[in-house]
């Protein structure tokens, strides 16, 4: 059993984070804090939560987390690397939700996020936790950089192809498509009910700041250099990523669903589907699991990939929960097994 | 350990007592039968149950149920009749989602439901599981008759008010919303995505076949005849009930929250949330619990309860399977303890 | 032709008033004003009305609208009775959508609202711009005050019952439900897509603003002193009020269904349906129709009215331009003839 | 004023063909068939007709649509091709809205709707109703074959970039969705609001009967062979198809934007919007425009266009329309002018 905290608890990903923790047997939540909402009951924001956890959001701060084995950051960018030093000073294990350590390259990132890093020192050390690529590094690292939840769906969809070296690397595009979640619990007028639903669109086409994460990781797997077109996309549902993935085969006469299956044989959380198939985001909502599938259009040269997550689960908090299992020796799916939510 | 078999399990009420029961702790799930789609895999239905479920739907017989220590029926109605007597014969425990068992009164049923009933002798027996009243005879009954969806909700909102005789039972009002879930996995125009997206009506304001059940619950709570005027909506939601209750007082001094609070304090599935609050659909989504609320608008004379359930849970399969755990002896709230899926 | 303008066009009434008028062959918008978005192009906004309005907003301002035959305020309470004084000074029509001058009594309007009235004395002369009621006040009137949403539902539903004496007045049940554009377009966490979506709520049941607006008007209509339970509710759709209405008959042997038919038979934008029918709100969606069904369930004593309607249209600004034919002498139905978008 | 007929007016684009021309100032709708609902009243099938369309359907005849100038299929494929002959005969025009003769190659057409073309001999002469490519063949044809849904909006997207040659014609991806009207108004547990609600997922990915309507429209622009990938999504929408194409450039030095607003400049129903823009499904509900976008991430050699039609107007009745107008030489727009519902 081991004590852990949230900072930024009040939006969806730490609510998420809430959800999965309370049935967690091995944790015990002790501290979750929110600048804005100090004193209030999770349950008067959560009310799905009421009977289930009982605490109050604190104001944050080192103190309120001492004692906790493991905090999380479920907030926006600049929030974390505020405090990330100093609580691996004392020796707290750090689970980072936001993008401030999923760069190593401390320039690359300010160009995007156009703010200077102010814990640049970190970004060597930390290990950015995708369990399917880095599991062995997960097991001793004290930062963990949780992925995006547009990079997990797209990395996982890309990965076989690329260590496989059966594709044209230079010119990917990953046409993404998100629910309505993924912006946060932010009042917007962007985001009402009233602009966003019976509606569909682009957003970002110019350039969206997972696009270098993306980027990052897929070259690690790829032997030469990986270009992406990256487009996302606004749904009118809650949860939900879905990434449709085009590349031009390299190899013709690779046989890419067995490469997959393969690929994944032992991942509890990816679940490749079998050819033919087209996963839907319900299937995985509430849960940690990415499901896969893998086409090859009309037999031509182009191969196409479907990748559907649970965006604030295996996209944020799940994917979390799943690296804070290994990283303590606990079962890789404790507390991540409940089937979908569907219909 | 026990085994259970489930009987219709390809409609969404079978598809819901697979999610729970999949994770519950003292149940193994050995047959499901359906008609249409026998040797079909469960997860070929339902992706969300790939890796959990790994059962092939069956043709039904009672063969098929031999060994199973609880048959549960989501069935539409007039099916679970037919089959009833052979497995009480069997001193199987029968658990039936349908209709048949509700309405202690044949007569009444077959004017309602449009069919002869062919197993009225076991109409005596039957126990009517709503645990909030009948608790004590769901530990010994062979055959229970789940509630329906509407009347857990209606009842539940209604019971406290009767009970304590602080109402005018003759002219109560039940306006009841219901997530589109509710009708059922059948191929019907009227249930499409594009008919019923983006708008709302009502439906069965001239009847609903969920009257007499309501009644007849109510009738046995309270002290005088009642009478309830029950007007059913579709909501466009998949998941969901929302009633809203109106009744004059009678006791215009009831201390109506206190009597709420009082009446449910013990109760592990019902929540009355503080005075002035009003519960959300979402906030139950994927749960067995109701919460309720009770206002007493411009503190006149009539009094305003609104009860919000998971049709598919506590309108159904959950209210089962906590009536399975009474029935069996495990804790009450073994495999029904998973927060809201919320957001 | 006439030259209109419109004070804070930037809401959805205001967008909905372009939409219509726009089309409108005796119309000609000339101004439009924000305070916030001042210099911006209605098209930015409203992407919908590229190519059809090509105004900008401009500071509002009793200069900026001089030159107008009429004013249409879509503002939020407390801004119209700021200005009308001065317009209606200089002898131009104001046709108020928002709820400044809709109660004829000042004290029960600032207890409802919370500010004083700066405009009491425009108040006698101010009439309320229901067709259906006033259509011969309308023709004359300089100050329109157009009737809320849910009081026109409402009001619809009960007149022909309340006018002919045949149901009990002392306790009405107005059960209404509406889509989430009645909430406006104002950045509030609340009206999220994340917030409402799939879920459905109660609000506001312990007293909302319409209330005294509705017994108001029913009052007018009814021998004898009427008093509503009023409890609204959220559905997730953008457009759409369904209200569902409940009374007791006093006189048992009165023929709903043609005392509705009667009422109504010469109102171009009342459409009372067959006996036994479900009016959805998508029937409605885009249109100033409003369309009724009445039903007596068991033929028991209590008389149930279906009463649906666009919010923003019959809602608001259909019916706003509805009063403007009616005032300015073009045919009531000019501009408001489109069939409703179905699917 | 003509008069027009509709064969399988039962469906969704016949029911968008009736709410477009019941207000057509130079139409009248004479005639309106359907084999499974003759004698059915179209006002009970969409409500939102009522008042509207007095016709009732009749069973489908060339003796039911006699005296009718034009004749429209709203059919599923295979019905024109079995009754257009017989009316091209009698000299009437036909405007068919199904595939039957989108495809000049009879034998390509037969091996994706796996069926035998009954009419091969039409093929020649029918005319490809995609105003924007053909419209001088549109003013004298007597067989136009209006586009499907998907063609349209991907047509219109890559046919600038490919008529200027400034693209590589061999790799295009053409990433698609649509709300599920598409989809139809047919029983298909498929469509139930249930299991399309708040999800998302690609289908067709292994081949969609539109990629050979597409290539041949793309063939036809380019200066060499063109090849597609076309991959269609569903989005839980009613209404609305957004297609994201992704092509390289040959010639890097193109100023897309510019090629864009040149070569629709004098289109009244193509809006090139902005540099830097997204459009948004609900900005062309109910209308018959299709907006673009076009961008180059990062200046990259990537171009990503954005289009977005309503699948029911534009897709389907509202440019079938459009093609009635320039073919009869009526104003191009004209009953086509309403601006889209929004919010």
């Amino acid at each position: 059993m081991i004590k852990v905290g949230i900072v930024g608890a009040t939006g969806y990903t730490g609510a998420e984070l809430l959800r999965i923790l309370c049935d967690h047997p091995q944790v015990q939540v002790t501290a979750i804090t929110s600048r804005g909402d100090a004193g209030v009951k999770v349950a008067e924001l959560y009310p799905g939560l009421r009977g289930r956890v009982d605490l109050a959001f604190v104001e944050p701060s080192a103190q309120a987390l001492r004692g906790c084995d493991a905090v999380f950051f479920a907030t926006p960018h600049c929030v974390a690397m505020e405090t990330v030093p100093e609580l691996l000073a004392a020796d707290q294990v750090v689970i980072d939700l936001s993008a401030d350590f999923r760069i190593k390259d401390a320039a690359l990132w300010e160009r995007w996020y156009g703010h200077a890093h102010t814990a640049p020192q970190c970004l060597a050390d930390a290990v950015y936790a995708l369990p399917e690529v880095n599991r062995v590094q997960i097991r001793t690292a004290q930062l963990l950089a949780c992925p995006g939840c547009y990079p997990t769906s797209v990395q996982l969809g890309f990965l076989p192809l690329l260590e496989a070296g059966v594709i044209d690397p230079s010119s990917l595009v990953a046409n993404a498509a998100s629910g309505v979640s993924g912006a946060g619990r932010q009042a917007k007028i962007a985001n009402l009910f009233t602009e966003v639903h019976d509606s569909f669109k682009a957003y970002g086409a110019g350039g969206h700041r997972h696009l270098p994460e993306i980027e990052q990781g897929l070259n690690a797997a790829s032997r030469q250099p990986v270009q992406v077109t990256f487009v996302p996309h606004l749904v009118p549902m809650i949860r939900g990523i879905h990434a449709t993935l085009y590349a031009r085969l390299a190899d013709t006469g690779a046989d890419v669903q067995a490469l997959f299956e393969r690929r994944y044989a032992d991942e509890p959380f990816v679940d490749v589907l079998p050819a033919g198939s087209h996963p839907e985001t319900r299937s995985v909502k509430g849960t940690n699991v990415c499901r896969l599938a893998v086409h090859r259009p009309q037999g031509r040269d182009t191969v196409v990939v479907l990748s559907a997550i649970d965006n604030l689960s295996k996209g944020a908090a799940g994917q979390a929960v799943q690296a804070m299992n290994i990283r303590f020796g606990f079962a890789e799916t404790l507390g991540l097994t409940q089937p979908a939510l569907m219909p």
